[in-house]
């Protein structure tokens, strides 16, 4: 491999000869080689481009960058957007816990690309743009991580995760509708209750998703405050007057999402409270699926000896042994990531705990947590939901024999007879094998005719509106 | 000890003569000797007395209980609440997961209670009430526990932990105004940075305590919904129409807290998400406070060989060895409850995603983590700001000496003379034991001069209004 | 409420009269009212009163301390570990992160105590032994702390974690013996799988609770590790000569128990890995026994629509709106148990991670988690063992129409015709709800006297033995 | 994209014409698009290469298959560990939770890719290995998938977790011995405290690192049991007497690592205990190196405003707006991986508590996150090591200022006056800002010879051997 020299503050680096980053992006490279290279979520260098781009326009309106070195760094940002420059972008989440090497390792590529597109070498030793004092210019990586975490978070949940989970959400509520009248019997403890509808049934796991997006959605009220302006410890040190309140205009009229700047820059360095309770609020989402997730599995559970109330899609073949056995794989997809949205809750937690003084220094890792998460949910609904729920259909007759046999029908009863002998109906059933008319009956607690009026499964399942 | 026996649908069993619990309580006392006896939270058998009466009082208004049951209950469930009867709760968190048993040990204490109120004997086999006919009527241990666990976490936050949370951060903030002037060396890192002042450092605590609060709040809209009305499976079987609306109101008019029943009846028995996301909620707060009290114990750190920056009251003696020695024991106090309190997170997401089918049966594990959270919380905070924030002192001197002798000062530099020139400047300081000045001067890059002119550490803070 | 007069280097305190506590207890009690009183568990008051026995031992062994005081301070512990002093033990677990508040109420109860058992009053102001410089005798609060912390630990897992999660473990060894060849239906993904015996699923639980208690007993391997003797930052700084390990083995004496003194003190101050590994351990046997009460719980239920293929009995009433309902109470418990402890485990793992230097000041919330999921697992398996495990029986009828319809026999014929000829006749009966034979015979893949001889369930369970 | 057509039990699927997958490994990658391509990780697949070729090994001895397959998926399984087939696996985590679909991948690469090999094409309908009926013979996705989780955890502690661990523990040993006799202040809650030496402080993180090697060590005492030969659901269905432990040992020869047969197969599928286990002891690791790693953080702080007492190494130029700031990187690091674990360890508990019956259907994700923690907390101690553990020196003149002043010196004399005259000595040096020796003397409480004799920091360490 050839390579060329860089140069920064601490001395010469030997760079690839064709990579456009410089020296502290390779001193970076080869100072932490912990897990596979180039983990940095992409999504962060993207949210960097449209705040390089941001910072250039705000600079120059406020008259401390030139026309010129503002096009150059937005043509650079806009080629970064496109995805042609990933591969310059090498670096790990395990590096400083600022961020400052990805911070830099933008500011490499911005200001070395933009000298090679202004006709420029890259061996030059003079470049057309300093990393610092142009790209970085009003910045530090101390603000602009921050920032770019919260740009590409807001983008994850706002593109991927709401949309998934609406969409699952819109099946299941349309399945609700479809079953709002097909009366089964319920379950709890596991074990067999009163009857209610598979639209019911399906209208509560509505209500949770529907409950975990407006939890993800007042997270967002805090992600969308930006940190850029406070520079290196908050005070905005080095930023013209009104900077702050300009380039997060600038970010949000890029990316056409609602950020502002941050009311208190202090805080917005210091701690990420905020991806904090993003990361809980995804978690949160993570226990409603998975809840509901088993549900779909258990209740399709069988062919014939599980519950088998509803029928899902065959999608593959289930076992390399078992020859035609299907299996609830995309449950088990879902419920999965749910495990990895939990467990990422509690390395943002820590993360989020663990910054000290003006700067927190777990940066990378909360990041990386709450994307993966973010990807994770949005990406895993759309899979449950196009090769799963929306295939979703009941086993009536199963759900008919399961709901003829049910012995906690008898709860209707209570009002007539008194728990206490609705009780002994059911013990009687129960213990003799019996249905729960032949054991009333017997009992002599009530007649078959006030049975059949009684007891009646459909009426037991309130109101249907 | 004397016993009297005492009958459920199972069967007799002796109960303690001169306890007010019956067969059913006695059964689970006997069933789950799990840990400490009554371990279930007192907060949650208060909230079963405030919604014994509104049950009894929505249950005559529609016509199904009779004006004096209804006083009967309402007499008892009064008699609850003022901790009179604390010694009739002898159940433990660690039971059947309904909380069915805590539901049926408020039913038999009211139930036998009242009987003894109108002049009955503990020993008379028919009493003027039945547990679950009258008590518990058009109820369910499904729908009450839930709703229990919501009147007590509501209360809790707003009685404990939203006021705790409260003083502090005035204290904190009345501290940030008091010191908004006054210049300090930022750190991050763990380094020196540049500087800002106390009071703005501080106003990051304000605004975490202010971010945490309304995350807090967020939850309690959800919380404020109510199960109750849905008995056994979320369908309302065995209520009046009506009633769940009506209970909810009643509910709110004898806590004077803003509850309402449930939008969906399934999700709110089903799934605990509410709860969940309080905990969520309250462990985003405990992120917060774990930063920082840690903040405040390491800037408090000495008195001769550490930071030194502030000085926090002295309390009790530090150590039973070392003579004179003066801890941060509040922030060790309060760090540990955020350190459970991010535990407890981690067992109620866990109980959240266990649920299936109609029936989450994790409803005592979640209740007593998430009011333990709410509690130790607000506590603490209140500990905390009493022992501790309220006594904060600047210690000048060391912040003078601090600041003065910062290499990072340095950065205000940059826009005059590069970052590159500034950084030789730190560096050869930092090498040779100089100040900045002699360093710059000797580099001759800048004059004194110009030096006194631009590096100014109370011009390197910001606005400060 | 009177008081006395106590005095600590910080000046004097009022103290209720009657209690043997002195001034830095009460400062204590006055400083942290966080939670509820006395929340230090009782566990580590009486691991104190080992301790401090043997350390009056140690002192006087080796010539520091008389022998009147070593018996007075002997005579104290003797009556701490009867219980007699409980009520003298109000602190909590929300103090000093190194829990030197108690270690200071435990020594200022010894002395005032053995003054009065010596004759004194408690309002003389000379007692016959002072909290410090007799009982805490070559002793710091960072030494005798995590000492304490040892043994509770130590002596709970193997008073109440082990031999409760052996007691549950030979009950499911003995089932498992009993129902040895009860050929059943296998369940992979919660689908019908080819087929096992009830005593091999049982098998299963068995080895993963040997697993669980052989990883509990190589953390005890640390644990038995004594901080004692390090004194105030680990290097035995005021102890005579030999103290730490002949304190250990005083200790050992005295409570029958494996302890020796730590290899390296300032790893038993600085940090709590040792709990932290039982901890995790004690989380390992969580994460066992939620799979195992799960199935229980899955395994029993219905009575009719579910999976039903054993009873477990029935102990309460199961239901407070429906009659006649059994619910699994015990895996309920226990499930939310684990659900704790997993939690807990975290709590463990922040403390024990945020320690500094020579001091970790997590102490007391390691403690009192630690302490809590070794007596609620333990407890818990008692519980479960013997009102569930033990009455566990198969349901035979049940057990046998499932084995008989289940397609996944058709696996034992890949081996004769091929996986996808096997796949075939599983997706014919499937699709056409017909026997396997039936399909088999019908697609001319084998006769139905092949059919007979080559499916076989009682022979594809594998040996027996 | 050219395609040609493949087949498995539910009929044709389009696949890429140049890839060696199939059927089943299309469908998968079209049925699970959650997160990156690819994710599943290359430590599985290649664990799938020896299990596989050990497999046909074992087969092939037990007279099941010739020995020409043997060789034929021998050569592609040698193929597959030189990474040169790595574009062959596309299939992701976020799966069927049995990892079906990854054993199927491997199955139909090695079917494929031998029959290329032998000469044919990939359009053939009829290729030379079947992948079910060759290739997984005596297999099933439920044993051969949790074998390869155990055979790569295994690998990837003895390859790099291990060795990366015991890097750091040397060199920080090394320190140990060399700073053995350095005398310096302690700190406890973060105060200063009594002294010890640096060698000493470093001592306690050897020790640390010492325990959780032995931990981890501990648990690769089960990851070592394979759960191959159990099959389907434990039984051994399908296989050939004796296939267990042979293939075992086959895996533990080509590896040359300790392998076994699990004593129990049904435990061996339904959960992944051992998994958790290894996973709670790589978080044991976390959380002593989260200590460590903040420890060298704060000693090495300032570098004029800090505590300051060691130096490490510069690698970077630490920020992108302040000039010649250095940080602590690799500690940074370090902790983000820290925490990175934790909650890793919080994932793997879920996936491990959640299995059901006689399968775990949380197997990809739980083998990702173990196998992501031994990576990351392997190569981070090394990047430590190299980058950071290898240069600290200590500050020597910070060392000895610290040392002088510090007030805690005074504990020596506790043995001479008694703790509260020792107190007063501290509190009057502290108040008025004196010395030790100033305040004794002024206080009459000993001369200045005796100070001198009795408060040497030197004699105040214990002994150094």
């Amino acid at each position: 491999m050839s390579y060329r020299i860089e140069k920064d503050t601490m001395g010469e680096v030997q760079v690839p000869a064709d990579k456009y980053w410089g020296a502290q992006t390779e001193r970076s490279r080869n100072n932490f080689k912990i897990g596979p290279e180039a983990s940095m979520p992409k999504e962060i260098i993207y949210a960097f481009a449209y705040l390089k781009k941001a910072a250039a326009q705000a600079n120059h309106d406020l008259g401390v960058l030139t026309a010129d070195k503002r096009d150059l760094i937005g043509k650079v940002c806009d080629e970064i957007l496109t995805g042609s420059l990933d591969q310059e972008f090498p670096l790990v989440i395990w590096q400083t816990g600022s961020g400052t090497q990805s911070n830099m390792n933008v500011n490499e590529v911005i200001a070395y690309r933009a000298h090679v597109l202004h006709g420029g070498q890259l061996t030059d030793e003079k470049k057309v743009l300093h990393p610092n004092d142009d790209v970085n210019k009003s910045q530090s990586s101390n603000d602009t991580f921050p920032t770019a975490m919260h740009i590409a978070a807001y983008k994850q949940v706002v593109d991927i995760t709401l949309p998934g989970m609406k969409k699952l959400r819109d099946t299941l509520a349309k399945k609700s509708e479809t079953y709002k009248t097909l009366v089964k019997t319920g379950r709890t403890h596991f074990m067999d209750a009163t009857p209610l509808t598979l639209g019911q049934e399906f209208s509560g796991y509505v209500q949770q998703i529907d409950n975990s997006m407006r939890a993800i959605k007042n997270a967002l009220e805090v992600v969308r405050e930006l940190a850029l302006g406070g520079t290196a410890v908050g005070t905005g040190l080095n930023t013209p007057k009104g900077y702050d309140v300009l380039v997060a205009k600038k970010i949000a009229d890029l990316t056409g999402l609602p950020f502002v700047t941050a009311p208190n820059k202090f805080e917005a360095l210091a701690a990420h409270d905020a991806m904090v309770e993003l990361s809980g609020a995804l978690k949160r989402a993570a226990v409603s699926f998975m809840k509901i997730a088993n549900d779909i599995r258990m209740l399709s559970s069988g062919p014939r000896s599980g519950i088998g109330e509803i029928v899902i899609p065959d999608n593959e073949p289930g076992s390399s042994i078992m020859p035609g056995k299907v299996n609830p794989t995309q449950p088990e997809a879902l419920t999965m990531v749910c495990a990895q949205v939990i467990g990422n809750d509690v390395a943002v937690s820590i993360g989020g705990a663990t910054g000290h003084f003006e700067l927190n220094v777990f940066k990378p890792v909360i990041a990386a947590n709450v994307l993966q998460s973010a990807r994770l949910i949005g990406d895993a609904c759309v899979s449950f939901n196009d090769k799963c729920a929306e295939g979703i259909v009941p086993n009536e007759p199963v759900i008919k024999q399961h709901l003829e046999n049910s012995l906690m029908l008898v709860t209707s009863l209570n009002t007539h007879i008194g728990y206490e002998n609705a009780a002994k109906i059911a013990k009687k059933a129960h213990k003799e094998n019996k249905t729960l008319r032949e054991a009333a009956v017997e009992l002599g607690l009530l007649t078959s005719e006030q049975f059949d009026e009684w007891v009646r499964p459909e009426k037991m399942v309130g109101s249907l509106d």
